[in-house]
């Protein structure tokens, strides 16, 4: 049997709570016995300034050090909230070739990270759970799913539709807007393209797939897939199409395939999506 | 004396009552009396269709006709609320020579349209006071001021650093970065950029400047003035940095050049900002 794989735990983004990694540690323990995973959360995690996990330079320090590390197999980023794309041009540029050998999972704020990377074609990047989603109500699923797919490429972590999918990628949908003309967007020609979204008025989603769908990267990917768009806050007014409407409005003015549900989303189904191509 | 101009007024995104533009040009003829300007609100203002004022048929509709229309001096734009850019690139392939010859006064989210004008070459595109102003307390002073640029280009209405800037534009934040990359992006290389927002937290703002200051056309620009950044929500942990500090760590990390404040946002006291070079 291979040995337990090593886990580095950052957040480009906020922060986490101590007893949250405990908590992660101890039922990756439970759940995997002698297959469980060492996981190692950086004190960076556990910082604060303002916003953030510690100021940019602390944070940006941690993800390098564990990216360079080849003690490591694997980053999982801690958390989303706002803050990975303040450090990630710079941090990408500090990598060494240790780091394109290990895997990196995350989703929401982590997309400028896991896109960056992907753009400098970094191979083993993934759209998933993340540590913090074991607060929500049956997180431990979604915490299993991460590890049993970075443990063993767990089938049944991925998202069903990429059997049939050549190249995928996945998003925040507000995330990814904010890649797009920076060196963080990754060339996605003939890829599905999957967006999710969470705490957004349907107005802005569609002030962001304005933007998106006249992307000619976007134009050029092979069909888009919308994930669970959650917890829309009630605005004034009822927006008058549903989110998937919306994405359709978008796909067709923009000459883009529209091809249905993704299983991606901020709750606990959310399913992972590694990017590029699919590798049984 | 010349005779009175005449404005049209459409809502390329969220609707106003009747009662609004009945107020509007009541205080236009009490103010300006025999100079006062025929303000004509075209019906589709009034119309509703979920989130806008009327489908995107009838607000393009509404705006290509009174754009056409040589009868008119100007589009003043009702309100903003999201929906412009929906419509602006279907109507402004729909253009004649005709529309080329008026101003086109608008903010927020109006500044789709206003870009994609001025990414056109039009000459007589500003950022200003809209008639939906007028329910603000005090709006009387923004709409006078409004008006009195476009009856007489009073120098009094216009932003006072203008008197020192070359070439100026202005926008709301985050309306400009879902301009990027689209074909609503006007050229601003020399510009001074303005940038204002209303309503947003504060690390939505740092994430939509991470966007604009990546941009090579922004980088091309001759500096960026802060406008007001208004009614910032609580977040449920303080961002850490006042706008102006967030606006100033953009600009350095992109080498732009921060240029101070300017005196739009918005509020009553939004002064206009005619897009391009200064005419005195």
């Amino acid at each position: 049997m291979a040995p337990p794989i090593r886990i580095g735990v950052v957040a480009p983004g906020g922060r986490i709570e101590p007893a949250l990694a405990e908590r992660v540690k101890a039922f990756a323990a439970d759940t995997f016995l002698d297959q469980a995973p060492d996981i190692v959360f950086h004190p960076q995690c556990f910082l604060s300034a303002g916003h953030f996990a510690g100021d940019d330079e602390a944070r940006l320090k941690a993800f390098v050090e564990v990216a360079n590390d080849p003690a490591f197999d694997a980053i999982w980023f801690a958390r989303g909230g706002y803050g990975a794309c303040r450090i990630a041009e710079a941090a990408l540029a500090q990598l060494n070739e240790a780091s394109r050998k290990k895997t990196y999972l995350g989703y929401s704020d982590n997309g400028a990270i896991l896109g960056g990377l992907y753009a400098r074609r970094y191979a083993h990047v993934a759209h998933g759970p993340i540590p913090v989603d074991m607060t929500r109500a049956g997180g431990e699923a979604a915490i299993k799913r991460a590890l049993a797919w970075l443990i063993e490429r767990a089938p049944e972590s991925v998202e069903l539709g990429l059997m049939f999918d050549s190249k995928a990628a996945a998003f925040n949908i507000t995330v990814f807007q904010s890649l797009l003309g920076t060196s963080l967007e990754p060339d996605l020609s003939g890829h599905v393209l999957m967006l999710e979204d969470v705490g957004e008025y349907l107005y802005r989603l569609d002030r962001a797939l304005f933007q998106i769908t006249s992307s000619a990267n976007v134009r050029s990917v092979k069909g888009i897939k919308l994930g669970r768009i959650l917890d829309v806050p009630e605005n004034d007014r009822p927006f008058g199409a549903t989110a998937e409407e919306m994405m359709r409005y978008w796909c067709a003015k923009a000459g883009v395939a529209y091809l249905g549900r993704a299983d991606i989303g901020h709750d606990v189904e959310n399913k992972i999506v590694p990017f590029g191509a699919r590798r049984v």
